[in-house]
């Protein structure tokens, strides 16, 4: 909970107060929760001098109570903004002031809004968030580093039975139902793409049959909220020497970059680096290099061409080169690491080309 | 795909085309894949006129290639709205008047989009598009029905094999497990709330364990990108006869609030039948009693106390009375129906208390 730091932005701000919300069950408030650890529905609201508190539907109040924030009321039903509103007047707040998450806030929502905080000035604090974020807490690192270890334990446990799955949905699901019986959710829905699927970098797994060659495998679970993330890419049968090349030409660009990652270091140095290292591969390289993971699987720092982010202690990132042929198949290595006085992997699962 | 049903609107809307777009891969733009089967990052452009066409990444493009959208193009590297402006001047649309979804085009997303669209005239379509998807054509409904039908058997093998799981988590797992194999996804993340944690509705599963008491279920799959919900409440011990007493009382009022959904009937009378039977439990039941269903698991119609939508034909939602006591349990028992003509129950499962 790094309340304290968002407090001198909103002096910066010239602004009463923030306000994350969340009016869709299915999803989850990344700041909201970074700020409070509550993922349900309603409003979180930080005023500049005052403790915070939520705002939720009746049905949300013993989940919110169990959050870090201790003032928590329960809102009319029906009239979000409303509710929010009168509380806001209640906790003498300046209502005409207020900070706001403009890159989750929608227009519909903005419009409702906008009709209970009439003269609203809303600045904007998305960036500001995101650079809060992008620095980890040694708590968070703790937590992070923890996630990494599970990923790479199921990792290993799926690899280990991968000739039981017939089907890529066999495999995802068994990366999946390991972590939820160990109580985790998952970053996203796992990445298992054979053959040429794997040319597909956001491939969904199907009931299509595992077939022979590359096998990408992309997993991460989140651990207390805090997502890991990595990729294997493994052999289904006997590679050509020339397959072998292309994973091991992969393999060392992969590693290298990991080498290059240094304090104050350009992200787009990096990803510069990459391209240049696949000599006449580059143009199969269709991503990023790599993102920053915490509360939400893609945050900053941002690993790619047109980047203004730089390494600074702290970090936590990916380095995920890859190569797809379209229609033939696909290569992705991925670890997460951390970024103190040097690269630190955090996933550790080995990267050699295992052949099934 | 019901593009054509949306034309006309555009017209109303003197709008040249409507604009969609996803900026976030873990996310699925919900009108976007209503109307062109595409989940993946980038933008649907629906032309009053002309055929529509979807602009992406060049990780993404094989991903579109297999939606139903035959006309797709490649975006430049880290310029989303200037490759759509570019590719819609191209496409000889009339770029000051376009129609956009304003419940999910955040304000960040819209700053960014009108440095490119300069002179946008933006109308919004967010509730015409629900209220196209509100009425399910006999295709949807047929995936909705098969959506409900793996819902029922997966439910009803984890009720089958409920003693083997000794904590919540894993009995979620369980449910994961099975639909993922078969290569479903889920509509959200199961809750399984044992015990006190039954009386937060929104609960997530811990790694507590099950314990003797009330224990509830809500679970639904996406088939086809199409989602199921129910909610069944199981016993785990002995209840007793009050206990009992309430949870008939509820299934009593659950059957009954089914046989009172007819044709053109107000969604908001079907809650106030439901907290008139509830009697002196009334302030117990905390939530919405339904909603509609389809490719988002809240949808149009609502029934709740405020809801202004009437029940018509082929409408496909919930009923889910509930009633949680803080602290002690909780009960709620819901179904999918589909309303043709009659309320026709698409979950099957048996309501009656099962004592494990």
């Amino acid at each position: 909970m790094r309340i304290n730091e968002l407090k001198p932005i909103l002096g910066k701000k010239r602004s009463d107060a923030a306000l994350f919300y969340n009016s869709d069950s299915s999803k989850i408030n990344a700041n909201m929760f970074y700020f409070s650890g509550y993922k349900g529905l309603g409003a979180l609201v930080i005023p500049k001098k005052h403790a915070p508190f939520l705002i939720v539907p009746e049905m949300e109040v013993q989940r919110a109570e169990k959050s870090m924030i201790k003032k928590v009321y329960s809102m009319k039903k029906k009239r979000f903004f409303e509710s929010i509103y009168k509380i806001a007047r209640k906790n003498r707040l300046n209502t005409k002031n207020i900070a706001i998450d403009k890159s989750s806030f929608t227009l519909n929502s903005y419009r409702h809004f906008k009709k209970q905080f009439k003269k609203i000035k809303a600045r904007d604090i998305a960036f500001e968030c995101l650079k809060i974020r992008e620095i980890k807490t040694e708590k968070e690192i703790k937590i992070l580093k923890k996630s990494c270890a599970y990923a790479d334990k199921i990792l290993q446990k799926a690899i280990k039975n991968f000739k039981k799955f017939r089907t890529e949905s066999e495999a995802s699901a068994f990366l999946e139902y390991e972590a939820k019986k160990l109580g985790l959710e998952l970053s996203f829905s796992p990445i298992v793409a054979s053959g040429s699927n794997g040319s597909i970098p956001h491939h969904e797994p199907s009931n299509s049959r595992i077939k022979k060659g590359f096998c990408v495998i992309d997993f991460g679970v989140k651990y207390k909220g805090y997502c890991s993330d990595m990729t294997r890419t493994i052999y289904v049968g006997k590679p050509s020497k020339k397959e072998q090349e292309i994973y091991n030409l992969l393999l060392t660009i992969q590693k290298n970059t990991i080498n290059q990652v240094k304090n104050n270091k350009k992200c787009s140095e990096l990803y510069d680096f990459v391209v240049k290292s696949l000599g006449k591969y580059k143009n199969y390289f269709t991503h990023g290099l790599g993102h920053g993971v915490g509360v939400e699987i893609h945050e900053m720092p941002n690993l790619s061409l047109n980047s203004k982010d730089r390494v600074k202690n702290s970090m936590v990132f990916t380095i995920e080169p890859g190569i797809y042929f379209p229609k033939r198949f696909g290569i992705r290595i991925e670890d997460t690491l951390l970024f103190k006085n040097k690269p630190v992997l955090l996933t550790k699962t080995s990267k050699d080309l295992l052949i099934i």
